[in-house]
């Protein structure tokens, strides 16, 4: 049966499987102490255009998350989110357990705004009984959003300064970040990611890796001191650290990384065409590789029977939103298939 | 000059101070194993109409929430409660620090409704995905609440109908309980928060006592096992044990608890029958301790020359509004002394 | 029925009623945002030769030691005790549930040595995988320690000078420090211990306050940043913030809190003669207000009947250990009746 | 260079690679939801003799210590383990960032005996304090230990009978369980750990996985309520939970995990049959994977030019004590090499 559920449905990348077999049988270090690892970190330094900066590799998003936050932040600060934000919603209260509040402000097509940041540090300063509240301490976005929008440059540098005004760390979740690069719409090149965040990760688990996740720190090396024994005490350690170098080296030898991102985008453009043309609404317009589409309960309970998607909403006219996702794995035949089902 | 600004400006009741001085050369046992701490527990529960239930004292309120959040849910679980709680804004994130994410509804003239907590729990349990979630196990709220308002026994009876079909454990938030209980549209009994609920707590610190709240467990003496050492962890068992039992002891003999709060309320009365006599208009009908006046700003910075108040908001129409406060120690000469001021 | 049990049978010293009653009525803010706060603050910060430094009042020792602990380690390093530390024996596991492990070494005479802190720190920087373990970041000691002995001037100077050297910081727990001043072996003023310290407090609840415990930070106000809604976070916030401040106001005017401390050590003085000269052995040499007595089985039964005091341990030969202790409250009456009894 | 310093220096085993590759393409459920994972659940449980009970698959040891200990303690509890014990040293500290005390007893030869597992509950128990003290709640010990000895049946078993007596968890961490089970003076089979355990892990990340533990449940499904939500919100819960289904899935066919446990311990009995012969002495009789040599500091000097090994202690008559570590992949050539070397 055809999948377009999510973006994680198959293995890896035909190339990390190779390096796999042909590095099997080597004993390295262990812990990150490889030179697989290091080879990785200075390619992804180098490509994100912060020598200077640091990689650490992790296994998922929601520890790379809780990891970020509970290091950064003092006891007594929260960080601010988009309601739709994963932290505020899919991590099964991840951060909250780690210590700290999520304060959430509405969303404006998944994304967050300098206005919403600036409004909750105002009110925040100016309240007379703020030593009583939580302190704005960071700021997470996803890049693309839980809904797949991008920020743009300019937003993106607006919070960025908005962010430096208020004394904020600027964290970027991309656990999707190579199909936000990879859309026509956007704007933004990972250098700039890297140079208008204080700290954001590369998502490996959604973008052709078996696992795994890349959190740079591109500035400043010494942001988080101790990272080591945190990743440890996190349970976040990999023994046999180098399976997370092997597979970034890969994804950033020859720009694989980006190249196979440019597959889910090119491939849900297809798909959007056909919707399109058979006079679709989608839910909102989401550039990336995740498509919302508006359906009346019969012709989605029809689809179903074909096709494996994600139920999104209800609405209240009656109709409902699915969710289709593409993948760097998805392929030509896969999308003509899904083509003949509607 | 004039103090309105809150509601634990002085000491404590004289008949406190007068119990301090009777005891305070007898040697009792520390950590509440006193007679004295005995008794008040006794008369607490027979008062509550729980006698099989338990009383423990602690120090202050947002101490007694932290403790009961964190020892009553599951890590995965979060506690429900109106985005003006005491919890979800002044406590300067202990909710969080204790592991738990504080599940915000709008709260409806201070107050949580038993339809949002149906719709938060009809979310989560329709979610495909709620196991990626948040789980709802309590529900938090304050009687009165932090604008001074009060649930009706329906709205109360409701509430606990809701969090039974749920399982949701029901916390109230007693800071203010003796005022609320005291207000003239009150049509609850101190038996029925004991009996609606699964724990609240009943203030000292507002109400009479030079500190401490006694936190009532209404039915089952054992929901919380092991509350002793979880007291000591939490940093919150007193040496002296008996100074919270002979405060509480005092406060429950004859009712006084009952009677100190009907002052405040009288107060209260007085004060507002004058400020509606000036046609001036409340910000929220507060029937208990708490007056809420829209006021102009001149007039607003001319009665801050005679009277310490509250800050409270600016108005989008250029008003502000400002919050007096009256308490168990409100005197009518101060009354009176206000009176003339506006 | 004589009682010797503990240091905290009674209320308060007089004198410290006699300013609640005094201050009773007067209105003033809440949260240590009073004036006798800050005239207590002041005055204790001059006693301790420290008036750059800054002092926080906080409700007991757990509390205190938890929030210390929590506050100034990264969360990777732990905190070095003597085994028989309070933090690692009887504090319910609050240092653990902060999130930090207690380094225990064994105690000699209920001390930690500079050697024994050396070990452990040379033991850390030593070890290949030391990254995988608990970085040494604190020192926790007692004056006098739970057993009622004293580091002296030279051993707390090398403790000192240990510290600076692992960047460790040093803390005093002084829940009895009025004791461990007034001892006349002691060698140590309050200077030295603010002068030779990171931080310490000042116990009160056992040294005759109701409850109550003054954290000095002597050197550097900004050791903490955040030092308000931290305490808030933790529960600890007094909203009569005033009823510490009069307390310790009251111990540190005409130095009372010295003054009632000699008394504690008087007592003991002349209830240690009497013991020696019927040929009892102490079970080890407490210069303090604590008295280990080592008695047959059938000799602390009888005594049991007349006296209450505490159990202390069982010892091979079939022997027990008793404790006694003294207060600032001790009358020449009681120490009569006791010795009356042996 | 030959390399012997620990047992996680390869890729995976060959067939686990084999089966990464078959599945490549297959599109699959996230989370654990596929059919890989369902099978190999069903086929350890089956070989564990407890088809009744549940199981978990996560990444690493030090997460899954540091999840079932959080999950399955009280706050107030403590986990008893010998010193040298994984979790007392080698996690950063990661069980008490969890919230809990290491309740450590001296090991004997790395193990943890049931009489001192009974001191330390009779003296909670006998203690008139132990309210005030951190409650046993479960005994931890590594089957291997950390320093490769065994645990007999009849010491599991009265292990396994004080715990119950006091109430205790007996979780069994299992980073090396082939290797324990594969030794020829074990008398424990798989079956038995389940049976006599409450809760153990099955190493997969030493044992041939690329990464990965088996946490069993073999009793009681239900003895930890919440457990996808717990996993998740620790970060521990992998995306394409099909990777680490597979893994296990190839180690529970045809006994392979069994198999391939069995080569360590051959290749560890060549090595010490040689360095017998040499008059080689060992620092313990370590009867799995793990060989502890004593070894002059020039000889060890000399060694580490061709061979790397682990560095373990130095003694007090000058000697040091190496570790060296066979594993799965361990060859016949590089045995033969290393002797070659001696």
């Amino acid at each position: 049966m055809l999948n377009f559920s999510c973006d994680y449905l198959q293995g890896c990348h035909p190339k990390i499987l190779e390096r796999l077999i042909q590095t099997n049988d080597e004993l390295t270090a262990g812990y990150g102490n490889d030179h697989y690892t290091k080879s990785a970190k200075e390619k992804i330094l180098k490509r994100c255009g912060c020598p200077h900066g640091d990689v650490y590799f992790l296994v998922g998003g929601t520890q790379t998350n809780a990891l970020v936050i509970k290091s950064l932040l003092k006891s007594y600060q929260g960080v601010i989110a988009a309601d739709s934000g994963h932290i505020a919603v899919h991590e099964a209260g991840a951060i909250e357990m780690g210590g700290h509040k999520i304060m959430t402000v509405p969303n404006v097509l998944g994304k967050i705004t300098a206005l919403s940041v600036e409004k909750i540090c105002e009110d925040y300063y100016n309240d007379e009984n703020h030593e009583h509240m939580v302190m704005p301490g960071m700021v997470y976005l996803s890049f693309p959003t839980e809904v797949g929008t991008l920020y743009s440059k300019e937003e993106l540098s607006e919070l960025s300064i908005t962010c430096k005004k208020y004394n904020l760390k600027l964290y970027i979740d991309g656990a999707r970040l190579g199909y936000g690069l990879a859309a026509s719409q956007n704007n933004l090149k990972i250098e700039d990611i890297a140079n208008l965040s204080d700290i954001f990760y590369i998502g490996g688990t959604k973008v052709g890796a078996l696992f795994g996740e890349a959190l740079v720190i591109p500035h400043n090396k010494e942001m988080i001191p101790g990272m080591f024994p945190i990743i440890k005490q996190n349970g976040a350690l990999v023994a046999k650290g180098r399976i997370l170098g092997i597979q970034f080296d890969t994804l950033f030898t020859d720009d694989l990384y980006f190249e196979i991102a440019n597959n889910a985008i090119k491939q849900a453009a297809k798909i959007k065409k056909v919707f399109l043309e058979k006079n679709y609404k989608f839910y909102l317009d989401s550039p990336t590789n995740q498509i919302f589409i508006v359906m009346n309960k019969d012709k989605s309970q029809e689809l179903k029977k074909k096709v494996i998607y994600s139920f999104w909403e209800n609405l209240s006219d009656g109709n409902v939103v699915i969710r289709l996702a593409t993948s760097w794995s998805t392929t030509d035949q896969e999308v003509e298939e899904l083509i003949k089902c509607l």
